[in-house]
């Protein structure tokens, strides 16, 4: 099933999606959602950030393809992760499929992409294994973690480098049935595929996370965790159009677009 | 004026403090609160968290002496911040004044207090000046940066050295009106003072802060800003009750408890 969080107006609601049609519901749909008996065509709707996380779980580095391609360019040894080690995204960043990334006026001009499923939380859950850790997994939706390279090495922490104003687009819906091994990310600019690799072939796969996360800390309903990318991305510049498709579950597409002042 | 959130079985809401009473209000009190003709006796509620921030930000390292006593204490040269970089903390950790903080049983035993002030951001705001930074400021509470500094240093992010539930304690109130100058941080063990600095006495400053920060990051109302702390503390056990006074403002008081399991 496929929902969608939009927006008719001023009126923001969840809705699930039956070919062109969003039929409304009140509440979330992990919590008591209950229909309204509205529909709308998916035209007449604007698409928003599918969830506003409690808590903005990011896997960070997590495919070994990454690791070694990224050292490659800054002429360091890779280093793989010995754990998995979870950091943190900020909600200002977010901004919905089809909104611009903005690239600040004074941004250095290393803006890269990194495409990656994004694990959305349906239960609150503590002391997972990894045998009953899907439990918590409402569905899934699609990040894209925009990163700007100079900032995110200079700074002490990732604040510019990761989240900046419109640096996290997410979306474009949330699915609760996707085939997480036949999955693959495939990542367009401007039309032509820069990017394609197994999007579950990851160094810690869901069900680890989430069994070491919660060994310390509690998921709670609506939280998100976005699992990392693999590969590297060009530098990008004003115009671009970034299309991050996980095959099967859908595509989220952004304008980079480079502010004036 | 100062502001509760607080419960009375399963009802939330806000009031604001007069003496022993509290008066309710509809909605959050930087929003259109509304007086709902509530009052309450303060000992007749229980006090909750001060507000669950949409983004949970950390200053850090912000202080002189703490940077020179924790490097002295790991055996390194002091490196004091050249800039004005923001951190993250987590909502999965907040626990309210009187709550205990629970150190996990299988943790390393380096836990400290690290006793903060904490900025309430009551208005959404980007492009702030050092002159009007403090318009966006609605008050002031008191944090525990709780730490296990095994986990902080060997770990590749603050997940569970800072951010392992409990670790966070925030409160007990809000209040709009301080005297940052005369203030000083007293933090009390077992009712004996441990530390004692004067809180505005920090390396870059509130001001500077919010101005730095929103060049980049849009302020929303309900975020937090953590100013960092001072000093060091000693290694925290089961059974320890940590204070943290912001003179002026009011006192934050959790119990450290050892998990059995």
């Amino acid at each position: 099933m496929r929902w969608i969080r939009f927006s008719k107006g001023d009126h923001i609601a969840y809705g699930s999606i039956n070919g062109d049609t969003v039929t409304e519901v009140a509440g979330a749909p992990w919590a008591d959602a209950t229909p309204t008996g509205k529909t709308y065509n998916m035209s007449d709707v604007k698409i928003e950030i599918p969830v506003i996380p409690p808590t903005f779980y990011c896997a960070g580095i997590n495919y070994a393809t990454h690791i070694r391609e990224m050292a490659h360019k800054r002429g360091v040894e890779p280093v793989y992760p010995s754990k998995a080690d979870i950091g943190y995204r900020a909600n200002n960043a977010l901004v919905a499929d089809g909104e611009d990334v903005v690239i600040p006026a004074h941004a250095p001009p290393k803006m890269n992409y990194e495409g990656e499923l994004v694990v959305v939380i349906g239960k609150k859950a503590k002391h997972l294994t990894e045998a009953n850790a899907f439990d918590c997994v409402f569905g899934y939706t699609i990040g894209n973690d925009v990163s700007e390279r100079t900032w995110q090495r200079g700074d002490r922490t990732f604040w510019r480098g990761k989240n900046t104003d419109t640096f996290k687009p997410m979306g474009p819906w949330i699915d609760t049935d996707v085939d997480l091994d036949a999955m693959e990310t495939v990542i367009r600019v401007n039309g032509k595929e820069d990017l394609r690799f197994k999007t579950n072939d990851m160094i810690f796969g869901i069900a680890h996370y989430l069994a070491e996360v919660t060994k310390y800390i509690t998921l709670y309903p609506g939280d998100v965790m976005w699992m990392g990318t693999d590969g590297t991305s060009p530098d990008l510049v004003h115009g671009d159009v970034v299309e991050v498709e996980l095959t099967g579950l859908g595509v989220l597409t952004n304008r980079f677009v480079k502010a004036t002042a």
